[in-house]
Parts: C-alpha cells; structure tokens; sequence
C-alpha cells in the first residue's frame, strides 16, 4: 500500500471527498512543482500568513529567513504552523453563479515548528535551500562566511497531516442549465519563466552553466522545479 | 497626504523598512491584481492557511464559499485573520548563497472575520464574486436560486491594519563579489492566462462575450483584473 499521511480532523475532508488526496506521492509532487508557500502561525492569538520560499526532505519542509525576522523568531520549538502551497490551473465561468469557480492544486501541511540549530542540519539546509531550486548550484559559488550562516534562520517542520485537494475539471454545470443560450469556458492559468536576465556586471568570459538550461523563456515554472527535485531525489 | 492604513506591532516592517508601505493605493493594486489569496485563522490554536478566491470593495475584502465548509464555519464574527497576497516577480540567483532571493510583491492584511449576513450586502457580494472577475457577467447569467444562495457562505474583512512589501531588484551581491568570475541572474516568473477554452456543450451560436476580451492567451492574470477592477471603481 502507498504511504500516506495520517487524516484526522484536521486534515480531512469533510466534504469534496473526490477531490481530497493524502498520499506522500501527491502530496509531496505538489509541494515540489512550488518555490513558493505560505506559512500560517499564531502570535498571542493573531494568526498571521507569511509568504516565503521553502523546500522539502523527505518528510520534512524547511524554509528560512534573517534570524532577526518576526516570523522566525515567533516559531519557536513546537509551536504549531500550515504551510500551505497553491497552484492556480484556470478560472472557471459557468452558466450560473454559483457554479463560477477556479482549477488548482493545494496542499496543506501541519506540523510543528523545528528551528535548526544541529551544525550538519543547518549546513546541509543551505545548500538544499539553493540546490533545490538550482540543481549542484552551490559548489560554484562564493562560500557563506559564518556572519551569513549566523544572519540565517533556518525552520524545519515534519510533516505530522497533510491533505493534497485537486480540481481539474473546467466547467461543470447543473444538467438542465447546459440547454441556456449563456456563454461558458475554462481560462486556462499558467505561471512561466520569462527570459532570463544576466547581472549587468558579469566578469568576462562567464557563461550561464549548463545546469540552468532547465530554466528557460516560456516553460512553466512547476516543470523546472520539478525536474531539479526528482532528479535530487528523496 | 495620501490615505494609509494604521501601523502598529502588527504590521509594521521591523527591518526592511525600504520594502514597506502601508498607503492604500499600494496596498489596494496589490491585492486587486489576484484572484487567490490565502486566509489565516486558528481553531483551538492551530493555525490553517486556506486558499481562496477574493476580491476588494473600499477597505473591505471579501471571500466565499460553502456555508458548510470548516473555513466558513470557523471564521465566526470578531474572529482574528490574515488575507495574503503574493505575486512572485522572479527568482534571484547571485554570487553566494546569501544573496539568492526573489522578487515579490506582497499584502498582509489583517483583520476581523464578519459572516455577511444582511440580504442586501449578501446579494452585492455575489454579484462581486462574479463581477469583479468578469465585467457585467452576472447580468447574462442563469439567476442564482434561493437553495443556492443558502448555501453559500460569504465572509467580509475589514481591513483593520496591512503592509505591502515589495522586493524588485534582481541580483543584488555584495560589492567585492562582483569581481568574482561567477555567474548571476535574474529569472522572471509570470502567471500568464493560456488560450480560454469554450465549453464543448455551448448551444449554437452562442458565442464568447466582448466583456471577455480582456482575457487572451499569454495576458498576464494581473493585468486582466486590474483592468476589471479599476473599471468597477472604488
């Protein structure tokens, strides 16, 4: 049987069972196709919803920021957070309002904050924070000095719930309303690379590396990343 | 002087302080450039992050949904949330890990969840679900039935404090770095509509709406809203 992630009252879906998904393989191919999540997490009653970068070991998402950030100060061991990742795949005009709606791809993952403080934890975090997104990056960069390593804060959470929620499927109308003369349609809802930018101040002589020619004018962000990540594997 | 939302302990840029704006102008085209936004609130101090359509009237954000759904049933009058939205401008790739970043621009709203319940508000705010995605739409539509609206739940949100942050500088290295024979740049990431796709049950000759034609293959998302949006006005 697939792993897949426990379901309680948190995660489950109460209603829209068809489009509620738990396994780690769904779960965990929709948090890779993003770079970009939000993380939910609670100051003194308030929640608050923070967009950051973020990627995945295994069963654990990481993300980090200045240690002297709010949202990494505030997500002390075990405090509780979601990170929620959304892929938006159309907007959807029916022939009724109610039936209005939009195709996506969302995962909501739970757990407990874990700041990384283990030296080989951290250490490998940085470079997975660059090599996930930009496959054996690091080797050829200028090295972090131990300020930058100090300045970086760097949150783990294993994954304790997740829920992967899928629709897919354009317009849906009630039977009868199929009959009206009213206009209905899916747009579809891509998010793409434009061409890439070189620094103005490049040295002579240095090229793009070959390793970047996934990341190319037109071709949907998710199908980058996603190459770089299953090529790192798990 | 320009109208600003209040800054406190909340909502204000603690370092940064170049990527923060708190006026309204800024803070309004942000959010009227999305569709999606995520929706913070807690339930017995677990924080969940949901995705959700949006959309803003004045200073007031509203969102819907299922009158049965945990999101709706949760987010009781007086209750705390954060309404973000996050438009990924470009991944960042510089001399050192350090210095990988992207370019965004954010809006953190916060406020209080009021379940809209007067009729006449309720009524405006389904036209809106409509209307501020697809100009004049609801006018042409099947008429939404009394079932149908029972069972849709409407949130509003008054926005009570928000930020706008907004990083837009590509590569940025340390100035020594820059003599280092190592490449850099700047890779943009649009969210762009693909070519609309009618629905394959339209009765003949029923054809697509000129209110529609805003909406084109290869537009991007924000510029079809924004043009929606300004023309509905304040």
């Amino acid at each position: 049987m697939a792993a897949t992630y426990p379901v309680d009252g948190t995660n489950r879906m109460k209603r829209r069972h068809d489009r509620g998904f738990y396994d780690h393989e769904t779960v965990h191919r929709l948090l890779d196709a993003a770079a970009l999540c939000h993380v939910s997490y609670v100051i003194d009653g308030q929640p608050f919803c923070t967009p950051t970068l973020f990627w995945r070991k295994n069963s654990t998402l990481y993300w980090h920021g200045s240690s002297a950030s709010r949202m990494l100060r505030n997500q002390a061991e075990g405090h509780p957070v979601c990170l929620t990742v959304t892929h938006l795949d159309s907007l959807v005009l029916a022939r009724c309002g109610f039936n209005h709606s939009a195709d996506y791809r969302s995962v909501m993952a739970f757990g407990r904050a874990r700041p990384v403080t283990d030296p080989a934890e951290r250490a490998e975090a940085l470079v997975d924070a660059v090599d996930l997104l930009f496959a054996d990056r690091t080797a050829g960069l200028r090295p972090s000095t131990g300020q930058e390593i100090k300045a970086t804060g760097v949150i783990a959470m294993d994954i304790e719930r997740a829920s992967a929620k899928i629709r897919a499927k354009g317009v849906v109308d009630e039977e009868e309303d199929y009959d009206l003369p009213i206009y209905a349609e899916r747009i579809p809802v891509r998010t793409v690379l434009g061409a890439p930018e070189p620094c103005s101040r490049l040295q002579p002589g240095v090229e793009r590396p070959a390793s970047l020619a996934g990341y190319h004018e037109g071709r949907p962000l998710e199908d980058a990343l996603a190459e770089v990540r299953s090529a790192a594997g798990d």
